[in-house]
């Protein structure tokens, strides 16, 4: 078995498939040096709250060995022989050999979109996706001190990345080409934000996209829409991820949305014996029912899990993603799961959606912080398609989420919700919890 | 529709019969004049994290009577003819009227146990269950100033009062009679809790009964087995709770398991028109599938919004307790839903059960806490039967419990279990949440 690629779903599958059958001795093929880091973890190396970036991994080179998988550094896989099994691979140096495979899996992730705006190569613009660029920020923050840095994106990496840039003394502005900031939560939701990230004393411009950059002495003069003409030491771009997909083509591999590759639940490609995984192919969304392109962590380590035991000779589907996501950008918990309002409108059904906003827990219990959610379901089957929240940090927000992500697994409804035994004590939550609480709002309008 | 009791299932059966017809004007009668308190609330009273005992009410008076429900304090009911519908009821001055009702619903609560002790009603012997026990224990302490304490009972409610009364400077004394404290949980649980416990400076004695309390001069001398014998300047007695069943026996109405009240799913007794809800009646069990005797706050919500509910004209049916409970002992909180391992045998079923200890979230961002989680599932069907977790305050415990026991509710497996797509995020996650890898040690020996 040979798997390129050797981040999450990449060393999920390997993992899985040396659980199925011991026997097997996964070769695991990584184009540079960093095997199973956390490109989530990131923006806390930047922000210092991770002081070394070996920290990062996932798993130490040692510790994938260790479980009995075989490492292959610094090759990038270049062609393929599907007939014939086998696989072109070359080192660093340019010198290349073929490997053959019996099954092969290919987690070749995602990159950065590359936005069009002329001046994104210049010295002192960033992406972020790799340890290499997440290097490269801290060393040009050291010797270079900027004072200032703009931010093209206000996803989640942009979000994140405000927060660690500013720890880091420097003076932040955010541009985003829509209308309010985190667009994976609905427009009210982000304007929440956006009021807490104004007064950490972040800029914000929304409803604007960035045209050019251009280098004057040590300054980034950046230009776009709305008259936006800013002066900064530094340009990071975070407008999102897009799947890496070129060696699977090469294969003959089909593909689908977005560019990314096509799998059936199995993980299965369209090539005999080729699996694929990870931010490089389309996700099967549960609620949508339908292909996506939705790269997260999480998916990555479920897909590589079932392509690993599938390769391995298990017969697993994949379940799909319900879109669960959560941020903590400055003491702020923001989690989602299922379809937000406005998806849920683009999907065809009839959304109805309640807010509401209480304690975390019981407030006779000092202290006590608020937690806002919004719940939505769909008028006709009263069944829950998707829930938001926002609150302080260690307020239980991602693990709430988690209630909705698993009582939508099952296609729960919003009047069967209130049956579930959730836990109460009074520190922690109150008798109906406040995820009931909501969508008891919600019952009462559907 | 009159109701009889001002606890958490009376509300919630008032507040409920509102929502579902606005007409309905419920007249809720209590004995004492403090409806609506939380009774969970009433260690955080004694510890002082809750300056007025005030606060502890759920609603206040006014509050209630906004909502639309008459209430009537003071009052007991004494005595029932069902034929002609006619309660009667007898004020604190003993003056006694006749009302009549077309719906009624009992929500008396449960009792503390009066364990048979000799010696168990001397001055400085408390139990703890209703706001005037709170106010005198604290009397107690602000008048007599006691330095030791005993407490007979290692259950919940002894629990938080030995972080209570240690707050307030007092040392504390635990007996139990079972063999390890917070019995709801497995035994190697029980112990990790038994070592915090010693850590702060609390003494345990299990497997020891209490048998008498003699008073000589300011001092308690409490003897019992194992040679028991202990000077103390207070005790409280905390060895659960039993229904308070004397006004629906006087009805006419069944009762069952540890004599509570007998009802069906929809809260009804076997006497027309009388519904019961709360610690005064038998809880269904959704896994067990019967009749347990399991007095939560929770459950007293939930029963007393479905007996309200139906009480105003609705059909709706108890979907079962899960058993969930959390606790919050110092800086450690326990959580459990479903049976535990223990429980699990008793019950018939082939219990099979994996113990798994892991960081909150991911290591690389600091600080880490310990999350210690056990869970149970049946080696015939790899149903997951019950999870239990141990770990820091703030570590997300309370609502990590609520995914299995959302997940339980369905009947999930352990090979489906990791199907959830739930939510990731450094600061509070891993890309498998640690009940998820949990699970998956679980299925390696299931």
């Amino acid at each position: 078995m040979v798997i390129i690629g050797g981040s999450d779903a990449g060393v999920s599958a390997a993992l899985r498939a040396r659980e199925v059958n011991p026997e097997i001795k996964p070769l695991l093929i990584t184009a540079d040096n960093f095997p199973n880091y956390s490109i989530c973890g990131l923006p806390y190396y930047i922000s210092r709250d991770v002081a070394n970036w070996e920290n990062l991994a996932h798993r130490t080179i040692e510790e994938i060995k260790k479980t009995g998988i075989e490492l292959l550094l610094g090759h990038a896989a270049q062609s393929c022989n599907a007939k014939e099994k086998q696989l072109r691979i070359v080192d660093e140096n340019g010198e290349s050999k073929t490997i053959g495979y019996d099954k092969l899996i290919i987690a070749t992730g995602g990159l950065s979109v590359k936005p069009k705006i002329s001046g994104i190569g210049l010295p002192g613009v960033f992406f972020l996706r790799w340890v290499p660029e997440s290097i490269a920020i801290d060393e040009f923050i050291r010797k270079k001190k900027p004072k200032k840095a703009l931010i093209i994106g206000a996803g989640y990496i942009g979000m994140e990345m405000s927060e660690a840039l500013m720890k880091r003394g420097i003076k932040v502005t955010i541009v985003e080409f829509l209308e309010s900031v985190l667009p994976s939560v609905d427009v009210d939701i982000g304007n929440k934000i956006r009021i807490m990230l104004a007064e950490k004393g972040i800029d914000i411009h929304t409803n604007t996209s960035v045209e050019s950059i251009i280098k004057i002495k040590d300054d980034l003069i950046v230009k776009g829409s709305n008259n936006l003409e800013l002066s900064t030491d530094m340009v990071l771009a975070s407008v999102g991820s897009m799947p890496n997909t070129l060696l699977g083509k090469s294969f003959g591999i089909n593909t689908g949305i977005k560019d990314a590759l096509k799998v059936n639940l199995k993980m299965e490609t369209n090539i005999p014996d080729v699996y694929t995984a990870g931010d490089c192919v389309e996700t099967w969304h549960r609620i949508l029912q339908k292909h996506v392109y939705l790269p997260l962590g999480t998916t990555a380590h479920k897909q590589g899990r079932i392509a690993g035991e599938n390769a391995a000779g298990g017969d697993k589907e994949f379940s799909g993603s319900m879109g669960t996501q959560s941020v903590k950008i400055f003491d702020t918990v923001i989690a989602r799961t299922g379809l937000n309002d406005k998806e849920a409108v683009q999907a065809g059904f009839q959304p109805m959606s309640a807010e509401f906003e209480t304690w975390d827990h019981k407030v006779y219990y000092p202290p006590v912080e608020k937690v806002y959610i919004k719940v939505t379901a769909d008028k006709k089957t009263k069944r829950i398609l998707g829930a938001q929240m926002l609150g302080a940090y260690k307020t239980e927000i991602s693990k709430r989420i988690d209630i909705f992500a698993t009582a939508m697994y099952h296609n729960i409804t919003a009047n069967e919700f209130s049956n579930y035994d959730l836990s109460y004590t009074p520190p922690l939550s109150s008798p109906w919890d406040p995820v009931q609480m909501a969508v008891q709002r919600l019952e009462k309008i559907l």
